[in-house]
């Protein structure tokens, strides 16, 4: 099916699967209680009325419940996917089509995403989160561009920056051999936006009011910013609520990573040894969810104290270079650049399957593997390619060395992306309610805000929380109704 | 055996268990490897020479080592317990006769500390660490007293700040009705103290550089004391370094909480239904324990964030009301008050297991049970009461409502007390030779000294590091020294 354009500016795979994504919206909606809760509690007082919201994140089932959470809060919505893989057409097409929209006459949301962008197409679509020009025609008004972005590993939040450094600059500079073919791509996005407009992403920077972003990635790439004093407006790290990266990354991978190695190989995790790469919040959920089917878990890690967490929950922790050829299983999760390597992938097994759930497809040497003189690839399916190596043995690659529980899998489970998603939106009405509390710099949500999200998880589990008398409360020293912890706690 | 004074001031219940004492030591250091690793480390350089440690925590077999360890490193050291039942009588006995006196001839340290001490002659033995008398003429010197405090729960700490404050006020006030009988000994030991001098205390906080803190309830105090504008000195909160309350309260208790069932009950834990109360470091441990023991676990909580972790890891989570006639076994860590009420006492299936490893020994409410009209106490073995209800139901009380892996068992084992006390070396050296560089405030042990705690404990467990390239390190901007995280990381 070829991508579509209608007069709602939008461009999918197939229209035709909205009803498909719609049917998944439903059943997701019943397992994403915080989303809901919220449009019940914040659906009659619209607080996000007159925000103009620019979204980057992967275009899931979960998402287009998280989009129209936002519509009914009086949001505006534009969307782009923040992966080339990981769309999910029938849920772009249902956003698309939106809850009162047919496929002849779609009255949704403007999305922009399908299953397998090229790097072209991928700028191509998150720039069209910026274009407001429809949206500002049609309400008579002068905007640029959105005045929320809401990100996902900080590409819309780059793209902004970016864009505006080199309209400061005057121009665009010229990619280097060395730079990676993404970065060359954003680089003739950039300068086709230059010789269009001068002032575009300056302008469009000087509106936005704030961005609220969900991953490590895109969080560490903020401070960054911040620290260097380039940070145009304020930032909420979404990721860093308890009830976010605690949940999520662990629990979400724990979910997602069997479920993905199983969609893509169909190989017996029992009894196999697996190598994880990593082990901070995505490691552990990895780790655990592997034990838990039997498998012998082997962790590196470059830091002491996570290293030694490691130990002490039973898993064995080395160097990857000391067990290579014993490791029937690699997973990555560190969110660094090169944790597999080419060297690596020579001295593995036959047939070891290598995949990727930390952040970028550089964590394992997917560029140097393209290189390689003598290497072959064969596409066994989609997302599953089998690497001949000149060794004369063959390496089984997941996704391309992209998020493969996303990319061979349907990625976080509903339940899990309603708690994340319920930080997003509660950040986005902090932000754009309360947006001159909070100054240019990266923030988190207040913890009463993440014991909220926390607490409209409960009902749905059937948990029944335990309330604290007057006099507990007074003698620990918190409120009877929280915050319970102080801000430097760990859980 | 007598508590018995000799040349060296100290005193103990038995000088002649000083080479049961020594043997536990030799097996302690084996497991202690941070501990040894900063004796080789800082022996030659002796960075402590000249420090005048007063210490007061729990007098056992680990705590032997610590002291070894800062004498070692070039300390003078005056020690007591901060618990009246926590000594181990040979641990004690061993630290004065130290590792190359003899009992006939003990050249070890200053200890003064038994099991079972009334509250008069705990808080006689915490006066006693600020008397440096001895030392001082020793050395032909004008001390008054320690230059360092080495604290657990805040009791010496509190005993200089009262008695500066009482020194200042010139008097101390009396007792009131409603005081308790602790803090009545308390006043009259200053009484006698200003009695005998008006400014002893003064003359020891003006010569205190400094306090590491171990515990929850010690750093509470200090956090209180800084916000008033009281606090004489920097303090270091050792509780909240990752390495000790991420290690020591929850793989502490994994371990300890089985163990004391066991040794006080031998009743089967597998198949029983435990109700663990608080989800908390300490209440994972327990739970993650009794998993393993095949015990189903329920828990109650009273923060939804703590609450839906247990959820999360499969746990159901309810009200102690809801199933007290179901549970085998109940176990309290929440540092909170009656979270078990003779209420829920009385509820109780016949012979059910009340333990606590939560703080004092009014999680419980043991002062109600003694006060029920009825309720009879018969001593299965000491440590173990069975407690015969009006309702014709007994229920096994265990260590007297007290922390029961300390009463029953024999505390947290020497690899995870190496954790902990790794960190109170190197807060005692930062305050030491840095002491400059801390305001007089409540501070945490710097990222690098907590990962250089975990990175002292690899070897003993067999971990092998990963080591970051430089490319790595620089894409996630940290030195591959360290620190690696940013100091909101949550491990
Ligand atoms: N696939 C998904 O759906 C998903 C979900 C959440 C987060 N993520 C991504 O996963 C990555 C990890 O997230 P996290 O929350 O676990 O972060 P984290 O910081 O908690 O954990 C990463 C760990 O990797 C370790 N590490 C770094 N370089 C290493 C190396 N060369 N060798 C071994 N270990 C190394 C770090 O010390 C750290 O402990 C991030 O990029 C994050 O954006 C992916
Ligand atoms: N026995 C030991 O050897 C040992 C070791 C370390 C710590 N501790 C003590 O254990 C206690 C807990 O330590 P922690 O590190 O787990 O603290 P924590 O704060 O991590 O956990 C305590 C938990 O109890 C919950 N809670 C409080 N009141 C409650 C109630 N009425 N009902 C249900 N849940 C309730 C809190 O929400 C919290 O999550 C502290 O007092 C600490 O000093 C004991």
């Amino acid at each position: 099916a070829q991508p579509s354009v209608a007069t709602l500016p939008f461009k999918v795979a197939d229209l035709g699967l909205a009803e498909a994504g719609r049917h998944q919206f439903r059943l997701a909606e019943n397992e994403m209680p915080g989303l809901m809760a919220l449009r019940e509690e914040f659906g009659p007082s619209q607080p996000l009325k007159g925000a103009r919201i620019a979204g980057s994140l992967h275009m899931t089932v979960q998402t287009g419940v998280l989009i129209e959470t936002l519509v009914a809060l009086g949001a505006q919505v534009r969307w782009a996917s923040c992966n080339i893989f990981s769309t999910q057409n029938e849920a772009a097409a249902a956003v698309a089509v939106g809850p009162n929209g047919t496929v002849e006459n779609p009255a949704g949301v403007p999305v922009f995403a399908w299953k397998g962008e090229t790097l072209e197409e991928y700028w191509w679509c998150t720039s069209q989160i910026f274009d407001w020009s429809a949206e500002a025609s049609r309400a008579n008004e002068h905007w640029d561009g959105p005045n929320m972005i809401l990100d996902d590993g900080g590409d819309a939040t780059i793209l902004v920056h970016k864009g505006r450094e080199f309209e400061m600059a005057g121009a665009v500079p010229d990619a280097t051999a060395t730079d990676s073919h993404e970065w060359t791509v954003i680089l003739d996005t950039l300068r086709a936006s230059l010789q269009a407009s001068p002032d575009r992403w300056t302008k469009i920077a000087a509106e936005i009011q704030g961005v609220t972003e969900e991953t490590t990635t895109g969080v560490h790439r903020l401070y960054e910013l911040a620290k260097s004093g380039e940070l145009q407006f304020p930032a909420i790290n979404v990721n860093d609520s308890v009830t976010k990266s605690k949940f999520d990354n662990k629990y979400g991978i724990r979910h997602s990573l069997p479920d993905g190695l199983n969609r893509a190989t169909d190989v017996l995790i029992g009894g196999k040894v697996v190598f994880v790469v990593g082990y901070g919040d995505v490691g552990k959920g990895a780790a655990e969810a592997l034990k838990g089917q039997g498998a012998r878990v082997i962790v590196s890690e470059v830091d002491p104290i996570n290293a030694l967490q490691a130990a002490m929950d039973g898993v064995q922790v080395t160097t990857i270079e000391s067990v290579l050829d014993q490791v029937d299983i690699f997973v990555t999760g560190t969110g660094n650049e090169n944790v597999i390597t080419v060297d690596h992938l020579l001295g593995m097994k036959h047939l070891a399957i290598v995949s990727n759930v930390g952040h970028f497809d550089n964590e394992i040497d997917i560029a140097g593997l393209e290189k390689l003189e003598g290497a072959e690839r064969i596409e066994i399916k989609p997302q599953v390619h089998e690497w001949r190596l000149p060794s004369g043995r063959s390496v089984l690659v997941l996704s391309e060395g992209r998020l493969m529980n996303l990319g061979n899998a349907t990625g976080h489970p509903s339940f899990v992306m309603s708690a994340s998603f319920t930080n997003q939106v509660l950040a986005q009405i902090e932000l754009f309610v309360r947006g001159a509390d909070y100054g240019v710099d990266v923030h988190v949500l207040p913890k009463h805000l993440d014991e909220k999200v926390a607490r409209l998880h409960l009902d749905a589990l059937g948990v029944k929380l335990t309330r604290l008398t007057d006099e507990q409360a007074a003698y620990i020293g918190v409120s009877p109704d929280g915050p319970y912890k102080v801000d430097h706690y760990r859980y």
